[in-house]
């Protein structure tokens, strides 16, 4: 049997998890494969804590050795960051070795040029563990869609903002004590900023945009916009108009371009992905021809993590095997998709106008959204003591995003009007 | 650009799908493969119907000249039933052609013999379409779980069956009225008894439990049953204990060994298979890594069959530019798979006793289970009119196959209790 042999960057969560598959399933991996695989080295700064995790003799301190070691072939960086990682990466495929990460962050950031690179260089730069966690959306995009124009990705993949909304939801709680569960429940960071800011979402969706379209999506040029100012009341009232309140990213064709975007969506209670709870993540697909699909799984943790990465492992094998050094992919990382443009996205809106309570506030309400052409579809005040701010709620008909803001920042600028007042978005499904 | 001359075989419902696809996004295809794809010939039988649909000029009415035309491939075989695809099948592989197929009810009968062919030829049989239409379940199961365990697979394999049943529970109808909306909506064929018997899951769950667990899975050795009993007032009384009832091909690993069956069981009302709804196919899996992952999607109709077939010939179109003639399956296809012990198997029960209305009649069935061991969970007795037999709803506590059959057919002895009592298992989720 043919033998590959592996340099492993990283002995963190998902590192030692991935370590442990390969320990419990590698006999397993290579009756399937054909091939077996074999971790010859493993890269860890801390060595004291990894030597009682793995054999003293395959850990070293440094990367590098990884790297300049000739029969290793495939070079898994799992530190995680976006410097060492960087370097990692970049120096393996320059030595001429296919690189597994899980590193949505540093891929986000520049995977544009690590893409070209691993091409020029003729190896993959294989992600799968990078989106969605254990779910294979990257290898669905990439190899069972290809008879498919993709119309539409819809997400849930950051399964920190999923839990902590699915606990505002269940148990009525405000963000803060929902974000606080989470870090209890080790489903969010201390710093929950990347997670709860929409970033780590944006991450994931310009990944898969990129590889649904053929070109490359930068994330800073996408609308992102995180779950910090939704409260129980916003969802209380969305769930009384038939709707879930959830962190969607989306990536979708209009006119031929794609809109991707990342922010708290009001969608169908009734949609499947309305139903994905606490900290799973959900893809939702459709393409003209497979139709619409859902797609559900653990969307992190060291074991389904390891799951993908050993996926990718299993790609590689057999392109070794087969001396397979294309390093191509059905993208041009070097050429910047045209995002459809924002303001003029079109969506029925959910305002939320933080309100005195005195005489003159609905028609001042009222009439900054007639001015702006927007139409009222529905309307909810909640009032428990009029000495207190109310709320107001107003779900208002299709619009384009430009007529949306303009209408928030005129009634915002209303007397008795909160600037805090804001509006979500409500996504067709 | 490369290019790669495919030969079809079946110009009806599924072919014509497989064409317009081609035809509409073969370029797409090409840029995303690298490589082009050529329909080079069509073999249909009625050739005067093909005529307004293809290329005159491509069209043969014998599949022979496809499997004899050297510079072809690859051939799709799209022409269903078990004789001429068989011979089609046979023959490509024999002159070492590459295969496509959507015919699980080929594959289930003599797949293990075809696969054993396909890899001493050195070329692929791929089936992507014949398990769960467009959802991409063979290449996850192959693929993406090559690191994992596979230690259950759940799935809501006929379309048809599920539409029934959906129909059956959201607006009470009768088995027989609900077979008539599905007939009238397209989702039943004529004879439906393939379909609601349970024979087309039970093909498709064996299909996917070879590949899965590595060795040959004869359809005909597993526990099936299919959905013609069921009837609105057992949904209703499941449904009142917290479950659905859905058609269900299983495949589990217990004590190392598969057991693998169709049936309509018994699942949670809450757990996200219970809301696969109408015509939708899904696949629950659960893995030693990936955990719990859950597919949804189109399981039939020409469109997504096809997007599956394209999917397939893009593997195939990859085989061939890197020269890949393992032929190889990481399953052994002369390897009869040892199933778990039908009697041995453990369930919870729903039995459903037609009784006379008469005294006695509690006695009989409750000595009966407990002589047999069975632990009564709970009771319901629906009595509408005296003289008509009453149905008496039993949920008992875990118990084996075989004491729930014996227990069954011990009750049914009784006097004033009907040979048509029945029962159905709960599965643990």
């Amino acid at each position: 049997m043919e033998r590959v042999k592996v340099g492993l960057v990283g002995l963190g969560t998902v590192g030692r998890g991935f370590y442990e598959l390969m320990s419990r399933n590698g006999s397993h991996f290579a009756s399937k494969m054909g091939t077996s695989v074999e971790i010859a080295r493993i890269a860890e700064i801390d060595t004291a804590a990894a030597q009682a995790l793995v054999p003293r003799e395959l850990l070293v301190d440094d990367y590098r050795s990884i790297v300049e070691q000739q029969d290793i072939k495939v070079v898994i960086e799992l530190v995680g960051g976006t410097d060492v990682a960087y370097e990692i990466i970049q120096s393996a495929i320059e030595a001429g070795k296919h690189v597994i990460t899980a590193n949505k962050a540093l891929l986000a950031l520049r995977g544009a040029e690590l893409f070209k690179l691993a091409r020029e260089k003729q190896v993959y730069l294989k992600f799968e563990a990078a989106v969605g966690g254990g779910i294979p959306i990257i290898k669905i995009v990439r190899e069972s869609l290809v008879g498919n124009r993709i119309d539409k990705i819809l997400g849930i993949l950051n399964g920190t903002s999923n839990y902590i909304l699915t606990r505002m939801s269940e148990q009525q709680l405000p963000f803060a004590e929902a974000l606080q569960q989470a870090q209890d429940a080790g489903f969010a960071e201390a710093d929950p900023t990347l997670d709860v800011g929409g970033g780590d979402a944006s991450h994931k969706i310009s990944l898969l945009a990129a590889f649904a379209f053929g070109g490359w999506v930068d994330y800073r040029n996408i609308l992102c916009e995180g779950i910090t100012t939704v409260t129980p009341g916003e969802i209380e009232f969305a769930a009384s108009a038939g709707f879930a309140i959830k962190l969607i990213a989306s990536a979708i064709l209009i006119d031929g371009k794609p809109s991707v975007t990342v922010f708290p969506a009001l969608i169908p209670a009734r949609h499947p992905l309305a139903l994905v709870r606490d900290e799973v993540n959900a893809v939702f697909v459709e393409c003209d021809y497979l139709g619409p699909a859902l797609f559900l799984g653990r969307g992190a943790g060291a074991n389904a993590t390891a799951s993908s990465v050993a996926s990718d492992l299993g790609d590689l094998v057999q392109s070794l095997v087969l001396h397979d050094r294309r390093g191509g992919y059905p993208f041009d990382p070097s050429r910047a998709l045209e995002l459809y443009p924002e303001k003029e996205m079109e969506y029925r809106y959910f305002f939320h106008f933080i309100t005195a309570n005195r005489p003159g506030i609905w028609a001042a309400v009222t009439g900054c959204l007639a001015d702006n052409g927007i139409n009222i579809e529905s309307v909810h005040q909640k009032w428990e003591d009029p000495s207190e701010p109310s709320d107001l709620y107003v779900l208002v008909d299709e619009a384009r995003e430009e007529q949306a803001r303009k209408a928030l920042r005129e009634v915002s600028a209303e007397s008795g009007i909160s600037e805090q007042s804001r509006f979500y978005r409500i996504l067709p499904l």
